[in-house]
């Protein structure tokens, strides 16, 4: 079996190495060799540490009747979605870590795939075999939610900042002197990343067709220390959650911090592990745990799939489901969103400043749960609570309103609280 | 595809129920139609929760050409053998939950099955999908050790001896009441049953064909309230552990008591849950977390063979070995194993004994870590210490050279750490 390797970078490096380091246990599972016949860059004098042959010419390998299994690591949306529509139309089985890509053409790559085997196991959450699990290990299950942490970057940031004390800009420059970050952050630390993998959850789970635009996206930027104590005070830590849960007929899908109690197991998924609790109907809850990134880690994923196609040709259907989902399901506004809310607000310390703020969030059917008032200096105070379960419509509305009223002297800060 | 079960008590008759209430999305899922259409009891007259059609008659089914997969739910070990063997002989594809069958025929039974069929994902930790995950999801990596916390009775009451400090014979009493222990629990507390299932995932790590009587296996019932102190002193929780390790070319297979730290995950899977933490030269650690029995939970991982049949056909190989292990792995020796070793001495208040014991210890080339004298009563204390990483022969003959030089008044108690 022929393996052609488009971009040979952090794992397309790793996947080159380890079918070659460990070709005694990989040929044993697989009952053939693999061979990493060829691997494409863009610039061939960059000195590599790989012995597989090297080419710039993503065509030749795309035409290569030999080339059994195109596996895509080269990162990005368009190209990579025309190097594979190539590949699935030559007939080539194709195997890709590329969240990005599956995260707006999944639905267009299942339809071209048919019974082409297209699998994806390394485009969330890196090694662990969640998509293993969930569309293969699960299905007896209608799956009543998936509650992920499954950006490295966000859970060691977060991790720091709570264990350590250390503040966000300190955290995110420290990060990314150890790689953990980009240059440009935001695509972590917004949420993105995070959420292209939810969408690739959500269809196996729920065959939601949605795109990234579709949904609530929400980063850690705005954490601040006084958010962190109140959690704590609360028995609660704060993890950047990718969300999917079914109510009746509606599908939510969302991702932004949370509040979550410290003695769920999910809470404990510390510095840049990830983690995923996927909770079904037969079998309660069930969660795994592991790296969700680095070369190795992710091609480990990668050659699980190489391996299964080799052992087995014909996959699973790409998105879990041979037939439609007949539950006409559809994705939930964000409005509609219902949870518990912390809300922080920097108040004037004078009277009648939370009365105003209590009359506003009575009059849009918010109740408050917990309160504490904290003086940040001689005439400022922060006043931090938690909500009862509240219409996400009606938190927006009133935080909206509250900044109207002139009753805060800066932006209120919400946090959702998932129990 | 039309299933028969035999077996319909509380495995068998949650998976005719399931394949029956989530009928809708196991179709969308297999691409076909799945049929409980028939379920085989020894007592017709037992009144059951089940619509299936019930027989009496087993080989009926197994002679009914309209019935595809044959799905062993009975328990036993040679009668399901002989039943499973029928099923595969005519071709039928095969699932079962029994452990106690294939960790003593799985050799022989994936000899016999060779391309059909032959599934159990429900027979270790039962609704976690932990095969999928080590026999298909890790394929890329040399599994270097795998812990398993894979007997819920044993969990439950340890949980509740460390966290509540009820004692050994309450908490017995009270799992047999609520059911989790069976009238004769030596099956569990003894730890047996883990050792099916760490037999079971050896063979798909490692290719070892141990059999039960072939390793190290003990159980709970000698832990007591002082050894639960030392480990909370020492940030040690206590778990009956089921171990795989590979060092050089040998393999232990282990299943006993153990000290492992707090801070591990696998240190917080709590009561009735089960947990397998598995270590690849690749992928680093990867946790499995869920629940370990129960029939919905057992019978979701049933079905989910079912529908990877129904959906793939062709299955991995049995035990995910296509070839022959060229790796040469052989099962290590009781006596070789090497680990820390918590020691419990029973002893004389009075001067010499501690110079007896600690002589024996260095003749034996066991060090001391830590140490802890805590008086019983006026003439009896307990000495309880760590050592230092020690040879299992060592430990096993220093504690018998103590016995016989009378420095303790009770049979010396020991637990390994696993750090
Ligand atoms: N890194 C992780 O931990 C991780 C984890 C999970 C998923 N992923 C996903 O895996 C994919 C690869 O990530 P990575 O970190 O390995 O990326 P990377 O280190 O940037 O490697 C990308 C590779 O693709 C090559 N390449 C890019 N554009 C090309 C073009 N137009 N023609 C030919 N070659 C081209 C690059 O060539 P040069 O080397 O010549 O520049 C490089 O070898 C991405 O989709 C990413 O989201 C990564
Ligand atoms: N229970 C769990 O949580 C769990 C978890 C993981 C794995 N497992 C495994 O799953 C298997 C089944 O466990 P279970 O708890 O469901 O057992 P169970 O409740 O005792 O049910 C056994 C069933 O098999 C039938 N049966 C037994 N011997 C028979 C015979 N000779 N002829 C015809 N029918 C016979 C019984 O018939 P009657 O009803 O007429 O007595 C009963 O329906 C076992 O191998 C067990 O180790 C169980």
């Amino acid at each position: 079996m022929k393996v052609g390797i488009i971009g040979v970078g952090t794992v397309g490096a790793s996947v080159a190495n380890i079918l070659r380091d460990n070709k005694d246990i990989i040929t044993e599972r697989s009952g053939c060799e693999i061979e990493p016949a060829i691997g494409v860059v863009s610039n061939l004098n960059k000195k590599r540490d790989v012995t597989i042959e090297l080419t710039d010419d993503i065509d030749a390998v795309l035409n290569d009747d030999s080339i059994d299994i195109i596996v895509e690591l080269m990162g990005g949306i368009e190209k990579p979605y025309e190097i594979v529509k190539k590949a699935l139309v030559k007939g080539k089985a194709v195997v890709t870590a590329n969240k990005a890509l599956l995260a707006y053409h999944r639905y267009e790559l299942q339809d071209l795939a048919g019974d082409t085997p297209f699998e994806y196991e390394a485009a969330v959450a890196g090694g662990i075999p969640i998509i293993n699990a969930l569309r293969d290990g699960l299905t007896a299950n209608h799956i009543q939610s998936i509650r992920g942490i499954m950006n490295g970057t966000c859970n060691y940031m977060l991790t720091k900042m709570i264990n350590e004390g250390v503040d966000y800009d300190t955290i995110l420059s420290e990060s990314q002197e150890l790689g953990y970050a980009e240059a440009d952050p935001t695509f972590d630390v917004g949420g993105f990343d995070a959420a292209h993998k939810l969408l690739i959850l959500g269809s196996i789970a729920y065959d939601i067709d949605a795109k990234p635009e579709d949904i609530l996206i929400e980063g850690i930027q705005d954490i601040a220390p006084e958010d962190i104590d109140f959690a704590n005070e609360f028995n609660y830590t704060i993890k950047l959650l990718t969300i999917a849960k079914k109510i009746d007929k509606k599908v939510e899908l969302r991702v932004h911090p949370a509040f979550i109690s410290k003695d769920e197991m999910i809470a404990k998924v510390d510095g840049v592990m990830n983690g995923v609790s996927v909770i079904g109907d037969k079998v309660g809850e069930t969660m795994y745990y592991g790296a969700g990134a680095g070369g190795d880690a992710t091609a480990s994923a990668v050659i699980a799939n190489i391996v299964d196609i080799a052992r087995r040709g014909k996959g699973s259907p790409m998105l879990g489901f041979e037939l439609d989902n007949s539950e006409d399901l559809t994705l939930m506004s964000k409005d509609e969103i219902q949870t518990k809310y912390y809300l922080r607000f920097r108040v004037e310390d004078k009277a009648g400043v939370l009365a105003k703020i209590a009359t506003i969030l009575g009059e849009q059917n918010i109740s408050i749960e917990k309160m504490i008032q904290k003086p940040l200096n001689k005439t400022c105070a922060n006043l931090l609570l938690a909500t009862h379960t509240s219409l996400e419509k009606d938190v927006v509305d009133a935080l909206k309103k509250i900044e109207q009223a002139g009753a805060v002297t800066a932006k209120p800060v919400m946090i959702r609280i998932e129990d």
